[in-house]
């Protein structure tokens, strides 16, 4: 967490609920100004931007944001438009919605908008992101790896994301899917990123000092490996088992906080 | 373990290979004693006994056993047939099919036939168990629970198990079917129990002296949560999620062994 980021980030394990009480997506509003707030809704990450921002649009005014300003940028020719990058700095929120997080990274990766949107983020505006949005959120993404299977090598491709966070790899629809298996091979590639597996309608809201708050009905698993006393990543082939031992591992409902510095979890009250 | 016991266990996470290389089926009929084994299958589990019976009659004797008996104990009444417990005392091993485990349980418990089984262990018959087989092995048995969900408070119900593997209990198809959220709800409960799930096609061999080693394709997770600094359990209402921190786990992969005693892995060579 670099020390010259004002924004906070809101990070959320997709699945969030958008027709009851929308804890999550409330949080986000309120975080982004509420009322007054000004949000832009980036879809790169889905081929049906049209159908997402629809709902997304809907949902933002029903909690209450007057200005929610969609911006599809399907190219990397659009990720230099001056227009887009003009709304995107009036911005007090960004939304990224789910899809496919390497359509984020590949599209927006290097371009004037990645730019424009890291200098918001730096100097106070909220950035949020759920399902691929949330994933392109750390600097170690997980771009895809097979749900529901035995921890094994190279069960993830990885691949850089945004980096709006550091030295952490997120993971989401986590329990949904039984996604432990391919967070612990991300983590056994270098046990210094921590993995954090954020379950369907449960988000972090991660403060510029590098706290994250869980919210939301489900839980967030942190996986540590820094304390690992043995491990065979390194001498597997594709797809053999892993051996991994002594890995520390959290479970956050909402509620309860993690200092990702001290790699501590907060137990409220 | 009690110092009594003889028998080696072998606890299947179900799935197990029964058409190519039979890797863990193999080692159960090897240490069962190959050729001169007399191996019982109690198929009390399902209520497909006949069609189980048949599969695995055709493998054990493919794999070499010439004495392989079925005994489909289906009712407590036949718990307590004599011919069923002459057939007992003369095997060298046991194998306990899948199914649902509360058939296993509710239907030998505390009688003649376990006794005839326990007794059997005591002095040395190899007990292996697949599935539902797996889970009635421990002291703690996981009845059910939903798959691929988040760690929360009665995500599984639990009952006691055939007890021959004391302060375990045991997951099975573990990876395939996302179910480290209900291990980690059955070891809050008591984190003196430790959690041992494991993968389809994967198999523990427990040494009577306490001492687990895995076989088969992929792995097996232990859950240590002797060491959770805060859990939430006992504060929470059904299906609310859970909060620990500081859980210990292990990824073994075939090769690899667990002091049960100890509660420490120990890497081959």
């Amino acid at each position: 967490m670099g020390e010259k980021v004002k924004g906070k980030l809101i990070i959320i394990g997709g699945g969030e609920d958008k027709k009851g009480k929308c804890v999550i997506l409330r949080t986000v509003a309120e975080l982004m100004g509420g009322e007054s707030a000004s949000l832009v809704i980036v879809t790169t990450a889905t081929l049906k931007s049209e159908a997402v921002e629809k709902e997304y649009i809907r949902i933002f005014k029903h909690l209450g944001i007057k200005e929610v300003k969609p911006v599809n940028i399907d190219s990397r020719e659009k990720a230099a438009d001056q227009k887009i990058i003009d709304i995107i700095k009036e911005a007090t929120g960004i939304f990224f919605t789910g899809g496919d997080q390497l359509r984020i990274t590949s599209l927006l990766g290097g371009t004037p908008v990645y730019e424009a949107l890291y200098r918001c983020y730096e100097s106070g505006v909220v950035i949020a992101g759920t399902s691929a949005g949330a994933s392109a959120m750390s600097d170690n993404m997980i771009v895809e790896g097979k749900s529901d299977d035995s921890p094994k090598k190279d069960a993830v491709n990885m691949a850089p994301g945004m980096g709006f966070l550091e030295e952490v790899v997120i993971d989401q629809h986590f329990a949904q899917r039984g996604r432990i298996g391919r967070l612990l091979d991300a983590v056994a590639r270098n046990p210094y990123i921590l993995g954090v597996g954020i379950d369907e309608d449960t988000a972090i809201i991660v403060e510029p000092e590098g706290i994250f708050r869980v919210v939301g009905s489900r839980t967030v698993i942190v996986i540590d490996g820094r304390g690992i006393t043995f491990t065979n990543v390194s001498e597997l082939n594709e797809n053999e088992p892993l051996a991994l031992t002594d890995i520390c591992l959290h479970v956050l409902p909402s509620g309860f906080s993690f200092d990702l510095k001290k790699r501590r979890p907060l137990i409220p009250g």
